[in-house]
């Protein structure tokens, strides 16, 4: 074991190593005429003209990661009291043109109709997700990341409650939830599994103006799902 | 919005945000005497003389975030195989005291008895998590971090499994539960749930040379949780 160093040696040897920079990518997932949707933007870089991307930044000398995450946010949609939550770090030695960027990628959930959004000044916009097939940078698997992390989630989670109207019907979550999966999902099993989980409070009240038979309206049950995860083992 | 920017020119006018290092720390779990043990080592900075820390180091220039995280599980323990999940970047402005320097942490979960694992030439050693009140640098938040997300992941995945010998008995597997969750279980619906999980086999044998009433002994059955994995929606 070699002596003990002091932080100014440390320094002095490691010089090499304080020349990365670190970007955050803000994923934001938004659910719209029955389809799965992120919100893009076109890149500003030259080299990836005409390329979509995350909306992203790099993070100030003087900015922690979380701060850098909410002003990204902040300035290119409008968006102020959004849960941004982390999901992972990228860090391939080449995956950026311009130098050692790392980036840490965040995702949220967005209510696509609410009126705090704005995203008139910027070339922004929202992708239907299964369409994207491309995209800057490592950005496609940034996304993929972002996307498996929701997949696992919503199976225990009730993040996704956030993409719909107050008052739903089941037929809109099961929609939500085969589009997030990719794939069908067996409707008996869905119905059974969420009056099992409890999650959902029965509103009595019935769709207005739909092209189908109407169905009931629910409500997502916070105070019951935190009861039942808090005594779930 | 501006014009598109070349790399050359983004990189003249963001020069300063090119000053960051990036270091990996491993936490490292295991389970030992009914115990829930974190692998720290004594911390090689004047600064923080005394203190335990995490097993890190800082990602060299030609090196990926992953392959960091394995060379210092490698150096330090001699483990070579063993399976490290990234859990949460950490980037505080005044986080170390050397300059910026972020830190991406993973943890792993290992078999103390493991014969691979080397720890006679590093001031390694075994710590009871709940022994642990004060780390070096944010390394407490870090490890409370960790512990969170696995605590969070038990309920749901097998992870736990790798902290085990191959047989087991359920009070065994009760105890590691409790010491990673920090406090009791019931142990009717604990038992209750298991097997409604259906992740275990029954191996037919009983415990040997135990000082109470010998327990059956169980293996995790991968291949029926990946089963009900896949059907649970």
């Amino acid at each position: 074991m070699s002596s003990p160093k002091n932080i100014q040696q440390l320094i002095a040897e490691q010089i090499d190593f304080f020349r990365i920079a670190i970007s955050v990518d803000c994923v934001l997932f938004g659910f719209e005429n029955n389809e799965f949707k992120v919100l893009l933007i076109k890149s500003d870089l030259e080299e990836f003209r005409d390329k979509w991307s995350l909306l992203g930044d790099l993070v100030r000398p003087d900015e922690n990661l979380d701060s850098a995450s909410y002003r990204i946010l902040r300035e290119r949609t409008g968006l102020e009291d959004v849960f941004l939550e982390q999901v992972y770090t990228f860090g391939d030695v080449h995956r950026h043109p311009a130098g050692r960027v790392i980036t840490t990628a965040y995702y949220s959930l967005v209510d696509i109709r609410d009126h705090h959004l704005k995203l008139e000044h910027y070339q922004l916009h929202w992708h239907p997700v299964k369409d994207i097939t491309t995209l800057a940078f490592d950005h496609k698997t940034i996304l993929d990341t972002c996307i498996r992390q929701l997949q696992n989630k919503i199976e225990d989670h009730p993040i996704i409650f956030n993409l719909l109207p107050e008052k739903f019907s089941l037929r809109e979550l099961q929609c939500l939830y085969e589009a997030i999966l990719g794939q069908k999902v067996d409707r008996r099993n869905f119905r059974k599994r969420f009056f099992q989980m409890d999650w959902l409070l029965d509103l009595n009240e019935l769709e207005q103006n739909v092209p189908h038979r109407p169905g009931k309206l629910y409500q997502f049950n916070e105070a019951r799902f935190k009861e039942a995860h808090k005594n779930s083992l």
